[in-house]
């Protein structure tokens, strides 16, 4: 039987590494497809449309949200990011799992439409090492660095919304449990139900002809 | 930092192989801890006590009732069977994941008892496999079949109360699912209070101080 595919939504901390991980699982693993954001934002030097982004006009943003073509959006400075709802059901239709990186505003969102979504919070294994990658090769002022770790501690606020902490440690293990979680993810009853219909039909249809 | 064990309880139909998979996961992998359960009945040639089962008397058993002792019992024929709690919670805190096998009844008790425990359906992958497997080589009488049959009607009527439903279609790969399953449960934000209260405190910390 084909299963339909499991949404995850990867969040956490900057500097958890998050955008690795999932890029690392795309290339190494089948069977994954990554959402493709919209945003108003110009494209920079080798971004392709529908690759990196779909590039769309501040009207056209403003009208697939008014449309609700966007599974959830969020305006970063002066412009706006979005996930196209279409694609992503397309995919999931296909049975792909599909994998969204986004924030804890756009996680919730995520959550209200699918219950059955997958939310991963990766985290480093300390707070004293994500002050150390925040930091960087020490190059950073300790202004940025105050700003990095206010930040950090409004990130954490949000992790028991999360179904799932994942301690990114060492990448390759890393990108190896959270491939295992997704497959585990399938085994979940609710995204089973109709095997279980198919099941209970076939054994009572089985009992009366014995 | 130290996890506590994740508690899994497998049920499933007879003829599901949950036995099998079980022995052959603990013979396996590393980290697991069998519950020995404790019954009334007579041990046969070859059992040993605290190994297969824990032999005790009726009156003892009921003791072990009035006082609290089991996680879950049940009463076959004569016979009482039950899962002594003082040795599950041992193996738990020394950070084994213990597998309990049980039918539905005790795997409900388990639940009220350990919220956080991952209730998994072992089921073959159609019911004419099941069928199949019930049906044996040939040699039952049907009469034995239809009784088998009704009883797996029975249990297919509690498979939504499980987290997660298990397809034994190929040994090796259901082994590997499960193990794969209860890996994945570790990550669960409820297994993980500790880390986040502690990442969260030390964050904090380490703003104060920057």
């Amino acid at each position: 039987m084909k299963h339909r595919g499991i949404l995850t939504v990867l969040s956490g901390f900057s500097g958890s590494g998050k955008g690795t991980i999932m890029k690392e699982l795309l290339s190494r693993r089948q069977g994954y497809a990554l959402s493709v954001s919209a945003t108003t934002r110009q494209p920079r030097e080798g971004e392709v449309h529908g690759r990196e982004y779909f590039f769309v006009s501040q009207e056209r943003f403003q009208e697939m949200i008014r449309q609700g073509e966007l599974l959830e959006y969020a305006q970063y400075v002066d412009n706006y990011y979005g996930t196209p709802r279409s694609y992503v059901l397309e995919q999931l239709e296909q049975g792909k799992d599909v994998i969204l990186e986004i924030e804890i505003q756009g996680a919730r969102k995520i959550r209200q439409q699918f219950p059955d979504a997958l939310l991963v919070f990766v985290t480093p294994p300390s707070a004293q090492e994500l002050l150390r990658r925040l930091s960087g090769r020490g190059t950073e002022t300790e202004e940025v660095i105050r700003a990095r770790m206010r930040r950090a501690v409004q990130e954490s606020e949000g992790m028991e919304d999360y179904d799932c902490i994942l301690v990114n440690d060492e990448l390759d293990a890393c990108v190896s449990q959270l491939h295992s979680l997704i497959r585990s993810w399938h085994l979940r009853t609710e995204n089973n139900g109709d095997f279980i219909r198919q099941m209970k039909e076939e054994l009572n249809q089985l009992q009366e002809i014995q």
